[in-house]
């Protein structure tokens, strides 16, 4: 076993090259840290280039399930503790790092893999962004759009928000309003196209939603993109009952698309 | 116009000793900086009993609304805006503060004002919290109740979170356990108490929700406390479509607390 301890190492200078987001862009990568995500990861069938773990993690038998998982699908390189602990940006990477292909799908694959999609415009907290995907996820949505504008879903604060849903679900980013809206007249002609919008006459429970859908959800304090909402082909209400002007993004996802999975569920029965 | 110019004077000083959570309690009252977050508790209802403002605050004319409304509630202070800047915790607090007596309900108080109740089991999160609650006031619940081990409902970025929502609900906080388990035994025997359990049979959708209810939402990581679980009186699944093994506690109560919205008002129609 071949323990790298200095920086100055080729394998972690690239490493470390691929802390800024614009060299894992030009590579098609991101990074996942600690053993809970890459997991989650590889239950969730991600593409692993490289693992970066300590001797100490290696030998854990603890980790031997793990271990024996990944040594078939990338290239391991050990690091000294004190090397690994510098290059993460979480302060407890807990002996292991990995380098992912990002998952990139084109249009026409996209919408053959996904049926129910959450579109996201311009959402802005990582958090709100992860959340969101991990509720679409559990909602049973199989596609996640994030628009330009929108923060990177490979962001680690994101991933982690997703609590390893990230790595089920279909994704496409940095997509602009109007190649998206070009794209789905292509391509996702016959997709419900649903925005929440509080002039709607029908309430998001009196809706009889479709197999194929898209739910778009608009930026945290400007709300969804006017050319979007105009788009909509449904326009679906949540109602208010108390004194408060709007919802929260991810809490407007939420209550909507667990609405779609039960009537799906009642359907089913 | 009588303008404070420095830190020693005594109500400065008085304010100065609030932002420590410990005399704010002490006194039973919390802080509200900038103009919206006091627009909407003077909206609400709340008790104010100092105001401190800058000249350049009580001179503009979009201002004389909300001032007229707070001048019959509240004592007046002037500071020099770069004193008021020093003071508040918000970089950019625009001119006024306000400090306002807590919403403190007794027991018996609290649910005869309260039908439909949020319990809130060790939330950590201030963001979370203050979305909660936002959320439960938009779904027509009018009590929150906090146990003990949750973050202050009074913290400054709950209510900020809450989006004005805290003005208009009522809060019980700093309950422990028991002393909730004893009240509610003597003074909410007729609600319903629910819990989402992932072990439930009836789909949260299924159940039919009584007028009067408590509905249970535990700790982010944790979950509800096995003795709360265990003095449910309705238990509750949410389904998971997908592969994620929970759902964030906001989310969780979003879902919960929409469909009993849309339950009432399908029965309303």
């Amino acid at each position: 076993m071949n323990i790298i301890s200095s920086s100055q190492n080729d394998k972690v200078k690239y490493l470390n090259k691929l802390y800024r987001s614009r060299n894992r862009r030009k590579e098609g990568v991101f990074i996942l840290e600690g053993k809970r995500l890459i997991e989650a990861a590889s239950a969730g069938g991600a593409d692993f280039k490289q693992v970066f773990l300590t001797p100490a993690f290696f030998k854990s038998a603890e980790n031997d399930e793990l271990l024996a998982d990944l040594k078939s699908k990338a290239e391991f390189i050990y690091l000294k503790g004190y090397l690994l602990k510098e290059i993460a940006s979480t302060v407890n990477p807990q002996g292991i790092l990995a380098v992912v292909e990002e998952s990139i799908f084109k249009g026409d694959d996209f919408y053959r893999r996904a049926d129910k999609i959450l579109l996201l415009d311009r959402i802005q907290d990582p958090g709100n962004m992860g959340t969101m995907i991990r509720t679409a996820v559990a909602a049973g949505f199989d596609g996640i759009i994030a628009l330009k504008g929108s923060v990177d879903i490979y962001n680690q604060k994101v991933i982690r928000s997703t609590m390893g849903g990230i790595f089920s679900i279909a994704i496409r980013q940095k997509l602009s309003q109007k190649e998206f809206l070009t794209e789905i007249a292509a391509e996702a002609a016959d997709y419900e196209l649903l925005a929440a919008d509080i002039e709607a006459e029908e309430y998001y429970f009196e809706h009889q939603y479709q197999d194929k859908l898209i739910l778009m959800i608009g930026n945290e304090a400007n709300g969804l993109d006017s050319k979007l909402m105009d788009s909509a082909t449904v326009k679906i209400k949540i109602p208010l009952a108390g004194e408060i002007e709007s919802l929260n993004a991810a809490v407007a996802a939420s209550v909507i698309s667990f609405e779609i999975l039960s009537q799906q569920l009642q359907k089913d029965k």
